[in-house]
């Protein structure tokens, strides 16, 4: 495995701000935002709503993808980003995606991992 | 950050058989009687084909998610499933997920990290 496209950065968030977890409609609109400002491109995307409250949203990115899950139940989202650096190096638009997230959502804390991959 | 939603498996797979990463129908048709047969729910997927060749796939799931990103050129693709326990643990099938995806790609060799979230 000589080639290794990129990296993912996964995070696990605690917030006070339950309503930003229960409707996507903001996010949507802040990563379309973000992704124009970075100059990535989003091929596709699903937002999805719970019954039981919290959403998923995932984008398709041509440099691969972001997901997040919600649990407004338990103050928690978890938040993915992974981009190719198939044209240029990426790795600091990935972590500044997961600063951008930590601060829509008002993080209280948080813990995340870096996979080079 | 008590409450631990579930597992992400992630993996970079090699493979000769690069005509299977080249055009997504066959793999959207796997996944999608895989997902039928562990019981698990979509809720939405974006399949994107690139210019260059290779694709991105990315099927939402109630459980959470699961995104393969190929790289014909390289003979390459990275894999992803991550599965809340929300109504049950699906930390076997997350794993069954991944050996799946190495059988269906005929991989010669891969990497693999598990993150517990």
């Amino acid at each position: 495995m000589n080639y290794t496209p990129g990296l993912h950065v996964l995070a696990e968030i605690s917030t006070d701000a339950t309503h930003l977890l229960a409707d996507y409609a903001p996010l949507r609109q802040f990563y379309a935002e973000r992704i124009g400002a970075y100059g990535l491109q989003a091929v596709g995307e699903v937002f999805h709503p719970f019954e039981g409250g919290g959403f998923t949203g995932v984008i398709c990115l041509t440099e691969s993808h972001l997901a997040v899950h919600t649990w407004p139940e338990f103050g928690l989202l978890t938040f993915d980003v992974y981009l190719s650096n198939f044209r240029r190096v990426n790795d600091g638009k990935a972590r500044h995606l997961l600063e951008d997230t930590l601060s829509f959502f008002k993080a209280t804390r948080y813990t995340s991992h870096e996979v080079r991959r």
